[in-house]
């Protein structure tokens, strides 16, 4: 596991720097899902899911972007994947210039980056990484009225996961109503509701990004 | 209830403006508090608790702060307080000119005014916008752990609320564990366990904001 510390860069060619990046990610053939939550909504949680999915059957990346410090990443170290911390210092999100200073240490083609973004329903959403898509996590405690109030995401997100379903005896949150507020931002976002904690829901999660990696190969093969 | 769109104003000179702000606060003999966290982590219903209790007592305003949207400030009006809001537009913050637009609709003397800053554990705390103090809040489902991943909020409040202590039984929370992580970011900050669902833990808030409001009370008499 490698930590850089990344001062806050230049605004203006972000997303020219991003197009960068996501030439090469295409051109290595990977997945990358830049992930955006609000703090606790269980991105590291549902990271874990997947990467102990997949990790036997795909070379896999986790970038894990934190204002400071090493927690989730030490964390998601011990399933045995490779992990880069990237500390933002006092940036809100990640942006393009900060993911190109991973590049030089990527030795292999991996499948699928996952990426972390701070924990944020806003900043993130602003700044493109390279990404081939956002990835947007809504929890049943926050409301079902979340994607009204942070619209851009949920605009932008081609998947929504509604996560922690095992809470829902306990909290004021209709599925239908989150549903219908994230269609009302964004009608073709593809929405998993599942439960990291109990593993409800991630067989559909499973298949839909089995489909996406395969499609993803295809493009590559085409490329070259 | 009025709205006030507000474009992202130049930063440069945000902590004097707050200052200024402060200043015509204080010789209202205004208590105000920053109140901030995460999105869903309880800001509105909490602000619903203090305004149901003090509003026959005491002149209060609520000042809204919003990106887009007033679902939270029509919730609020209903209780019978005056309400401002502010649409942030793209800042994921409120900050100390945003705030002075405020001032001109300001007819009365206020003894109280509680702002709902955007939900977000990052921005927020960087700019003051004129307040006596910061109140954070964490919820028991976003992990205990955030005060060591968003530290710079937990070191400046002054009060911070552990809130949703109802949901304690089905979420993986120690309380012990969030105020020791509170306690290495900042000694001194007030904390109150409580669940603005049940109820439970406001009667210890309410005694210490009634010690507050006199103290600011005192402090203004003495100025005058």
């Amino acid at each position: 596991m490698k930590k850089i510390n990344v001062l806050k860069p230049v605004l203006v060619s972000n997303k020219q720097r991003a197009q960068e990046n996501r030439k090469i990610f295409d051109n290595m053939g990977s997945l990358v899902i830049n992930i955006i939550a609000s703090p606790g909504a269980g991105k590291t949680s549902v990271i874990e899911k997947i990467a102990r999915y997949f990790k036997k059957t795909l070379n896999l990346l986790i970038i894990e972007g934190d204002i400071r410090g090493q927690v989730d990443s030490k964390r998601l170290a011990k399933l045995g994947v490779d992990v880069v911390q990237i500390n933002t210092l006092t940036a809100c999100h990640l942006d393009a210039f900060m993911t190109a200073q991973v590049l030089p240490q990527i030795k292999k083609k991996y499948d699928l980056i996952l990426v972390e973004n701070v924990g944020n329903l806003v900043c993130p959403a602003e700044f493109e990484i390279g990404e081939d898509y956002k990835l947007a996590i809504l929890s049943t405690p926050e409301g079902d009225d979340k994607p009204l109030k942070y619209p851009l995401l949920f605009h932008l997100a081609r998947v929504v996961i509604i996560n922690k379903s095992d809470l829902l005896p306990f909290v004021d949150f209709s599925n239908e109503t989150a549903k219908n507020n994230i269609r009302r931002e964004n009608s073709k976002a593809k929405i998993f509701e599942v439960s990291a904690k109990t593993g409800d829901g991630f067989d559909d999660l499973y298949l839909f990004l089995e489909k996406e990696l395969n499609e993803k190969k295809k493009k590559g093969k085409n490329k070259g």
